[in-house]
């Protein structure tokens, strides 16, 4: 494989820059903005129109206007007033990076918009809000909590107005991957949404997800940080050829060749002209109201069009790996276990010395990787959590929370990788040189929970939420749990963290087979340890059960036995274990050498 | 206990009278109706206005036009056809009840309502329903699957207008409970409601469930089979006193002191009138959508009311079995354990002998729980299933079915009565002298499932979707499940099923104390056997575990244990079923004597 269309993305970075002193300035002009504007409030969130994890420096309106950078929020400017609401991975972060003075700053649950809002905006006023930037459902919840207080109208974006210095859009050039890489040509996947256009009786379907125009063009690019993101839009036609809406500058003569009279390339610009065409049109057009923003849906019923709302049709085949996909995941994961074996051995010879710090940590894990040539880039930030950090579920260290990891204490290590060949996502929980009883009571439930999912079986037409408490049972025993999903899907060299199948109580979609998904229970005690442990697996047909499905594990790194509180396994946990030390020595074994190999060795020996 | 209200109810019958020589005459005068209301179809659901699994004989409808007496279907008649909708119950009994040279009858689904309803109405025709007789959700889904087809309207029932000896409302004497019974008083309930009200913002709330009304009022009645209902309904304003609507006759002297200064009697004609006056106030009024018929809701709104469509909030608290309701169970289950100890004993002599037959198995059982004065009924028609009957789930034995148990052949019996104490339900699957090893390969796995519910320990919050997959996980690892839930809420002296909670993917309400459900997985091989074994259970803290929850079973019935494979059980389950034998002894040995008390004793015999 080639790297040319992909420079590595540059190393994790430990500094939330920010700089609370522009806080003042840029409100100030805001408000002046919002009064030319006849706007009494106005409503920053941190998306962008493509609603990912990561959104490019010239989307930060959030970070430019509070100076706060996390990777959820929302602000909202008043006239006199502003608050910013954040979740609790951020209760620390927020207040430090934005000035206190002038933002109040609002720790309040995920999902759903805080009444709270109705704070910053005055009686009979009007907030407003970029139609971009909200979806159907969320306008429709702040009209609700607003109602009888406030009007809520959509509005041109006031910080891009005001926003002087503001970066260019990415223009990364994109990489096209060839058959032997997608397993599906570009035509047949718009042959299959002709199929669900025909079905739905629609004229076409609009797609602002970069997940689902990357798998429908076969193609990868590195407009955001973590994810091999092109973002743009695309409009599928039931007849004539599907328009890609993005920078020119990035496509490749590669891509150029390989869209050749299956698509046209517009500049994103002229989406809502084109929007507003099948308007013009009387079309019917499928729009997904999750994740499309309310201007789509606006822009098309304002000229004409029927909206059909209906989930992303891309996601569901997306979720549903081909074997091409899946060989390239094995691959990534025999790689990620090279890396892996590297890190850990690493690890084992000098965590007991006590120096080791979390950053330390993150960087030696992230340098092993890079010594592969087709890691691109980290799927996300590696959450390096010493001793008591590793209870802080979404810890994400930086310069200032930096921590020595003790000998003795458990370290706990989130990471994933972004190879040319697929996505991985592992946790491991480390032995420093001692673990409480309780610890390793701890642990050995995390790990039966985990076993249990990997050797689960089931019928056709489970869903993830059924086998949740597959993986719980046994910390539910002693009366604990932890607050997070058991699994999120995966994307196959494509954002760690995708739909429509995941395992937790929210995962209503039936699993199918080629779904890749974490499996990832924990242990989380404040102030004290935290434990994971996190294998990617693959949903395949049952092989003898016909009518069943069960998972294959990708993850290929060892588990540290070390912890184990072996009273408490089953002799079929121990043969699972036992056989899957085996194959990561069967399959990383031979890719290793010297002392990597023989720590190697003795870490996947049978217990 | 007294006995004095409470008749004791018939035998079960085994005969489903019905003669499809009346359907001609009946469906001629039906349509002459139809034709005097301009109507071109008309529905007739199973069911009644209180949408109960027994209807009285003065609603039952459906039977007198089609002949068909199953527990639930929907006829429609057209001016020249005519269609029975059914469910897979039924695919036998229903063309041998009705005429199908009159009436087509469809195998659909159980669950909304079938889209080929509209064979029989002809385009641009007028369907006419009875608002009392079905949901706003249903009129919603008939009104959306005939769009563009027919016009659905309301009207007086026309098949009342014809039947012309159609039986008298049931006017069985309603029996009050005690504070020593019902463990709350119907005063404090109201005040539960009040608050309720309060919290809505509403002025008054409707009942249409016998089960709300009886809980409400601590009343039971025998105004339907097999559960201690009185038909009826309720308004419960936030000032003055509630109304119950229902015929004075019912009204017993205890009762109605009960009642003195906490409620007002009315006829149920004026029920009507009274929503009228709630509406001419403007008043805002809850009404449940998923049970209220929707003449409720069309008659407020028609006058003004506001309604509030929110889940009956009886059924809550209902759900949650007080400490004096609890007791009356436990004591339900001991004198339900002395008849199935009898029971168990005669059947264990007497099927080796190969005579026995499904109905005479149902009417032994039934006799040894007669023996016991407070046992008024049986909880539901006993599932009595030989051999490869014992597949058939919903199995109900008739004189035509009935079946010789030969030696050899599993024998499946699902049963419950209902006790002045509390209500149960047990299913035990029963060895009369050989099983394969495929047999006790799957009783084994059904009872380890059982055993993983009984013994599961889980946190609040935790819905009964979460933990089904705990019961079925042995049968998936052996490429097999069970088409039912793992379990329902069962009533206390009330209906063996009950909402809102359940073990089974469709029940997402959280599990909390006091709810009382059946655990009862299975194993079906179509034409060979089947396999199910149930015990009640109560949720309740978990002693030593702050914020966690576990079960106490109820049941006290031997499990038959010469159908275990041993080899398949972990140790802590045949502690868990040696426990359980154990407690059986100890409750029920007592209560026995002589060779039963004998076989009670080895039946119990640890493993």
């Amino acid at each position: 494989m080639t790297k040319t269309a992909f420079e590595p993305a540059k190393f994790q970075s430990f500094d939330e820059k920010s700089d609370p002193g522009q806080v003042a300035p840029r409100l100030k002009s805001l408000r002046s903005a919002m009064r030319s504007a006849q706007v009494d409030a106005f409503l920053i969130p941190r998306a962008d129109a493509h609603r990912g994890e990561s959104v490019p420096a010239s989307e930060a309106r959030l970070a430019y206007v509070t100076g706060f950078t996390g990777s959820a929020g929302l602000a909202v400017i008043g006239t006199g007033s502003a608050g910013l609401f954040i979740d609790s991975r951020y209760t620390l972060q927020a207040p430090a990076q934005t000035d206190t003075t002038l933002i109040t700053v609002h720790e309040v649950n995920q999902g759903g918009i805080s009444p709270d809002v109705k704070l910053y905006v005055p009686k009979g006023g009007r907030l407003a809000y970029d139609p971009w930037l909200h979806t159907p459902g969320e306008v429709r919840d702040l009209t609700d909590k607003l109602a009888g207080h406030a009007e809520v109208v959509p509005h041109a974006n006031l910080v891009d107005a005001i926003w002087t210095d503001r970066p260019a859009a990415p223009v990364s050039p994109i990489e096209f991957l060839g058959h032997n890489r997608s397993g599906r040509t570009t035509e047949d996947k718009i042959g299959y949404l002709r199929d669900v256009l025909d079905a739905e009786d629609a004229d076409a379907v609009v797609f602002t997800l970069p997940e689902s125009i990357c798998w429908l063009f076969n193609m990868r690019g590195r407009d955001v940080p973590n994810t091999p993101f092109v973002l743009g839009f695309a409009i599928v036609p039931k007849t004539g050829l599907p328009t890609l809406f993005l920078d020119d500058a990035k496509i490749t003569p590669d891509l150029k060749r390989a869209l050749d009279g299956l698509a046209e390339i517009a500049p994103g610009s002229t989406l809502a002209s084109a929007l507003e065409a099948l308007g013009g049109k009387g079309q019917a057009v499928i729009v997904d109201p999750q994740s499309a923003p309310a201007a789509i849906a606006e822009t098309l019923r304002g000229k004409g069009a029927r909206v059909i709302e209906k989930r992303d049709p891309v996601l569901g085949p997306k979720s549903r790996k081909n074997a091409v996909e899946l060989a390239g995941m094995r691959e990534a994961h025999k790689l990620d276990g090279v890396a892996l074996a590297k890190f850990l051995h690493w690890f084992d010879g000098a965590a007991p010395g006590g120096e080791l710090t979390e950053i330390g940590i993150v960087t030696a894990l992230e340098s092993f990787r890079r010594e592969e040539d087709s890691c691109v880039d980290a799927s996300f930030d590696t959450i390096s959590g010493a001793g008591p950090n590793g209870a802080i579920v979404h810890y994400r260290v930086t310069s200032k929370t930096d921590r020595k990891l003790h000998a003795g204490e458990l370290m706990l290590v989130d990471s994933g990788a972004q190879y040319l060949s697929g996505t991985t996502d592992i946790t491991r929980t480390l032995y420093t040189g001692a673990a409480s009883a309780e610890q390793k009571d701890r642990y050995t439930r995390v790990l039966k929970g985990m076993i249990a999912i990997s050797t689960a079986r089931f019928p056709l037409g489970t869903t993830g939420a059924q086998i949740d408490a597959l993986a719980r049972q046994f910390l539910w025993q002693a009366g604990v749990t932890y607050n997070h999903g058991t699994g999120h899907g995966v994307g196959a060299f494509l954002g760690v963290h995708e739909g429509p199948v995941g395992i937790a109580p929210r995962y209503t979609v039936p699993l199918e087979a080629g779904n890749v998904l974490s499996n990832e229970p924990g242990y989380y005690k404040t102030g004290e340890y935290g434990i994971r442990i996190e294998n990617l697996i693959v949903v395949r047909e049952a092989e003898g059960f016909p009518g069943y499905l069960d998972f294959e594990t990708l993850t290929l790194a060892p588990i540290d036995t070390r912890l184990i509180e072996r009273s408490l396994m089953t002799q079929a946990e121990i043969d699972w274990l036992n056989e899957f030390h085996a194959r990561v020595w069967t399959e990383v074994g031979p890719l290793v050498s010297g002392e990597v190999k023989a720590w190697l060795q003795q870490a996947t020996a049978a217990l």
